[in-house]
């Protein structure tokens, strides 16, 4: 029996879980044949270096499945008849995934603070239509529909170029390439720079699908508590120190879900840290264009554009999340390699959107979309902040961010966000509570309202709602009457 | 120095580079400090398992950089200052890429034969347009801006789901899923199989984009020969045997580069093989729909839709490359986890593009279009199958596919096609030579020819051009005058 599980430390599931989903596999693929005997559990347990009782627990599993049977004084066989010729086994096949379970759909009709986007109705699909038909009808028709290059739509590409350059983010030794949205940035970040069981620091709470990626890549993820003005830098210094993570990635402006913005003092802090500590810094500002009031602060890449950092931009918060297009500035050789694995990835980004958003953005259509949504932004923005002062109850506490798509309320003790999500939605409204974007941290008391998708009477009415059951619930845990003890769990 | 190197013999780094790699990487990060003593080559050798001189190799260059110092009887040390505080050293933190290098760019004004793709002369741009005024037009021009499902814009999704159905080739436990292309679904399904040192087997030669996915990845790949049937059968039961491979990829209609094509029976013997192998069949169908003389063959996922088969699609190669739109059709469990995947990758595909496409193919302009395209492909391929016959240098042998866009070609000996590509270059013709191809065995004296982007004028011309380079080659070779003894090489 030569092939033996692997263990990788960091990976975010238990070691006996590793254990067991590879033996399984092992037996299921043949590589462990009918009747062999298994090491025993003491011997495995020194080999791999593990305790004996993690190895006894996989073998439980195994021999509960009728995978292994084990033989007092002889110890485990492999039991499994034949599966090969049975086909595919898709469990043992897949593993286990190290992500968090995804939100159930919202119920439609129900006034929703679940996802953060645009509203629908702002779209300028009159706009939109004519930059299509100017795309298709010029002279670069043809060649857009022919394949293309993973660094990005040429024309698009020179464009950016060009408005980061002005912008002062383009650093001498950078790069800039199209992506298909910030999502892939970071996949693609994630794919060159990390390889399982090595550290990378996030925000907690952070935006699921950046917590979900690193986890799923076995990346070892440490959550550096969020403030009310950004990450806590004392609390990243600390990590930097303890767990050199190669990769620190932090939103400058507006983070999702908290709406935290970082004062420039904080960004020349952050710079200096990471740089000293050798750490790759992402700047990911995908809201940065949404700012409904106070000064706009230069991006981090900005602040030094010496500094190796890696800047992350995408139309989606401005203009369509439906059409997939960001981009990345970064040191060359990164970018380099990012290119690389764009190209292993997808070839490159879609070419119609990326020529469609290209004359969306020069015809000077975009400007005036987001002026457009600037207004909106800060109309919506006022409703949900006059909505918490008014509605949620005594001791809660709540973001006050001067733009983007989120505010970040914490319930006063001892209320549940996720206990109270069920209530709210027999009244018709939605949240995600903070659980989903909980790195290291439990957020139990926390919950996100995305207030950009709504009309400002669907946010006063939601916030409203909320704010009456969770008062409502503060009431019968505290009742006005006097400290009657609740009664003991039995 | 509790850290050591982890070596994985099946990445196609060599070894001592691995070793080298990491451990650069550890004095880097700090891991390793200044001052601290290294194992003794004889010591890391035997707990690593590797051969001394490995280790020694890895040593010299970490001394060549400076990083590490010997002294004779003492051992080496970690001789580097403190990197910390110089912030990051991308050499370090990137590592080695283990795929194989990109072709250089192809001269421009040449006859290029060497991107599979269809001719930008034949996009129907009218149509095109029609079709996305359509669609902003449409009811659904609002929804299809906002931000969409892993699983594909659902119109689409539904519309291919029925096709599918109708076709045969969606079994009662598959699901559907729409992807950026066929690179991602390839990349998807990399992602949720398979692990670094895991076993795949692919065709050799391949689609470079396929074998580098898998390299880059680290798994071990098995490249399993090719006939001017298809995959050569026995060799596959070989590779099944001797390593168990998890996944293996085959392409059944008008491979890429050789534009082989696997009879039915074919079809049979390799569902069964792979399937009493326990082992995921891939079948990426990109060529299928460009069927240009003889019978069409059902899909190797219709000729037994209870098997796990996993089956590729995309419009790329019979509509437009620049709107990166493909699909899978694959067993419920593995779609499932590739959602899962794909939300982490890119959240979605523009949907733009997928409602412009859908509205194509509604339209009946997709089947129209098709109809074109085999009419001019029909006619290519005569040209370039012409054109071999009449200038290739007797001995040279190339295949006789019945549709797709290329033709492979195997020089007689002792042609190298990489050594004759810059000659036939200088005569403003291009191709790609068998080496970017090649898996396990070399392919010097292939090459590829893809003749759907040019005019059959063009292609009499280039292969022409291409045949009489080959030709003088021979004679200079083989001079019809005798056998004059080659000078020695010294």
């Amino acid at each position: 029996m030569p092939q033996l599980p692997q263990i990788q430390p960091g990976s975010g599931t238990p070691i006996y879980r590793q254990l067991y989903t590879q033996m399984k596999q092992f037996i299921e693929s043949g590589q462990w044949k009918a009747g062999e005997r298994l090491p025993a559990t003491r011997e495995l347990a020194g080999t791999l270096g593990l305790n004996r009782a993690t190895v006894s627990a996989a073998y439980g599993l195994l021999e509960a499945e009728g995978l292994i049977k084990g033989h007092v004084g002889r110890g485990s066989f492999v039991s499994v008849e034949e599966v090969r010729g049975r086909g595919v086994n898709w469990t043992s096949l897949l593993g286990d995934r190290p992500v968090s379970p995804a939100p159930a759909p919202v119920p439609s009709g129900a006034i929703s603070f679940s996802a953060s986007r645009p509203s629908t109705r702002l779209f300028p699909i009159e706009d939109l239509r004519a930059s299509c038909r100017e795309v298709l009808e010029g002279p670069q028709a043809a060649a857009i529909l022919q394949l293309g290059s993973p660094g990005g739509y040429e024309p698009l590409r020179r464009y950016l170029l060009e408005a980061s350059h002005r912008e002062g983010v383009l650093g001498p030794e950078d790069e800039l390439m199209v992506t298909s949205g910030c999502q892939q940035a970071l996949d693609l970040l994630a794919r060159v720079l990390l390889r399982p069981g090595e550290p990378v620091a996030i925000e907690d709470p952070v935006y699921p699908g950046l917590k979900n990626l690193f986890l799923e890549i076995g990346a070892e993820v440490t959550g550096v508590p969020m403030t009310a003005a950004g990450i806590d830098l004392d609390e990243l210094q600390r990590a930097l120190d303890r767990r050199r993570p190669k990769l620190v990635v932090v939103t400058s402006n507006f983070q999702n879900p908290t709406g935290a913005t970082l004062s420039l003092g904080a960004r020349e802090v952050l710079l200096r840290a990471t740089r000293d500590a050798g750490a790759v810094l992402v700047e990911n500002d995908i809201y940065g264009g949404l700012r409904y009031q106070g000064q706009p602060l230069p991006a981090v890449k900005q602040v030094d554009g010496s500094a190796p950092t890696v800047l992350l931009r995408s139309f989606s918060k401005i203009s369509f999340p439906g059409l997939r297009v960001g981009w990345v500035i970064g040191p060359r050789p990164l970018i380099g390699r990012m290119l690389g694995a764009k190209q292993l990835s997808d070839l490159h980004t879609d070419h119609l959107s990326q020529a469609v958003l290209l004359r969306f953005a020069e015809s000077g259509r975009l400007e005036a979309h987001r002026g457009r949504m600037l207004e909106a932004g800060a109309e919506r923005l006022r409703a949900v902040l006059e909505g918490c002062e008014r509605w949620m109850p005594r001791g809660a506490e709540f973001t006050r961010p001067e733009g983007g798509m989120n505010v970040w309320v914490r319930l006063p003790d001892p209320l549940d966000a996720s206990e109270l999500l069920g209530r709210v939605q027999r009244e018709n409204v939605t949240y995600l509570p903070g659980r989903y974007f909980a790195v290291s941290r439990p957020a139990t008391g926390a919950l996100r309202l995305s207030f950009a998708g709504l009309e400002p009477e669907e946010i006063a009415q939601g916030v409203r709602v909320l704010g009456s059951v969770c008062s409502a619930e503060m009431e019968r845990l505290n009742p006005p009457g006097g400290l009657e003890p609740a009664p003991a769990i039995v």
